[in-house]
């Protein structure tokens, strides 16, 4: 089984018996989980370390756990994130890229859109989007190179775990419901939004909408705002 | 005087009188602000609504507050944000100041730096780059245009209230420091980054330095980052 991963504030010199209390939206999380005291999780500090620890005690407001072992740290998220985004004109999709890969996403998979202006790419394009992936990886001193996956309809992209769409009527933010307990998926449209039945569509397929200001915001910039906030808030 | 204004969870329908207890941060910031039971602050949900509050109660772990009024909201950040952005070779600064602009930016100051190609800009460019500032925020819908300001120096630039410097050597997090209680500059760097003096400088005057992910990002990328954070966290 596969440990419930919570995020804690930073990780001290002396890792092992070191105990932590912990508040907020976490410990609403390790409830939902229905951990009890006595069972392992991991933790991670947002800023590369990560250590196995053991539940002492959960109530609704507080959790207090005791740090056992340092794992070795990763310099990629907890989960694997995919960027879903819609197809655009021109460049836009190799800037979008580009970013992407810098900030960590672990996938690009493109998607066909109603209001969008492009249905298709060529074989060509895909095989230079994974080339520009491959050269932002090392230039951003990357171990991994995310693959850019061919383009499929929104209705038929399956996504597993958690997955975010920006929308503009609701009031939810990102980092409200975000969790490190299964994969993430972020999804973006394109010039002219997702259509109203594609919000409706995703939200009914369990797609949460959050709010990314109160401006509109470009294609090519709400997948960079989207994983910026996610590295920036840390993981 | 200013009011002291903290972030608190979503704003519910009944907002007179209800009370609000706030654990975390926000908690720890109306400590150092010296509030006491009484004193009135300003409270903001992060989802567009804002309301006057005052506090009742207040230990170092949690904090009772009283909402008295709302109060209308406002689409613009409650504290200005500055992007204080180095020059960039070629069209880069163009996308910089389309992406600031929607993401909220109150301003951007072009910074001369060490590591910079560009070493100024010419008033023709600079014109441009206020017609774009202007596009955008006509795009974006929003109600506010951001100045572009000629470069300075960096040593000869000053900020107001809060600074924070994308920095690879620290692994403190944007969102363990930003508040809302002065204005915000967020500094990022040409294509080589700042240097290690103008590093020292920047952090010797008060600037915080924060991580962001474990990757190098182009110096179009972070700025666009770090402004998405904080609108996708809720400003």
């Amino acid at each position: 089984m596969r440990l419930t991963r919570v995020r804690v504030p930073a990780l001290g010199e002396d890792l092992p018996d070191t105990r932590l209390v912990l508040t907020g939206p976490e410990v609403r999380h390790l409830s939902v989980m229905r951990l009890r005291p006595g069972d392992a999780l991991l933790v991670f500090d947002g800023r590369g370390r990560e250590a196995r620890a053991e539940l002492l005690a959960l109530d609704g407001l507080r959790a207090e756990l005791r740090l056992v072992e340092e794992l070795p740290g990763t310099p990629e998220t907890p989960q694997p994130v995919t960027l879903a985004v819609a197809l655009l004109k021109g460049d836009k999709l190799a800037d979008v890229v580009r970013a992407a890969t810098e900030l960590g996403a672990a996938r690009i998979q493109l998607l066909v859109t109603q209001h969008a202006d492009v249905r298709d790419i060529g074989a060509n394009k895909l095989v230079r989007l994974n080339r520009i992936a491959a050269e932002a990886s090392k230039q951003s001193r990357r171990a991994v190179t995310p693959e850019v996956l061919a383009p499929v309809p929104l209705g038929a992209f399956r996504w597993e775990g958690q997955a975010y769409v920006a929308h503009p009527y609701v009031h939810d933010l990102l980092t409200d419901h975000l969790h490190w307990d299964s994969p993430v998926t972020l999804l973006t449209g394109p010039e002219g939004g997702f259509s109203e039945a594609e919000m409706d569509g995703l939200t009914g397929r369990g797609a949460q909408g959050v709010v990314l200001g109160s401006r509109i915001l470009r294609a090519e910039t709400a997948p960079v705002a989207l994983l910026g906030a996610i590295v920036a808030t840390g993981v």
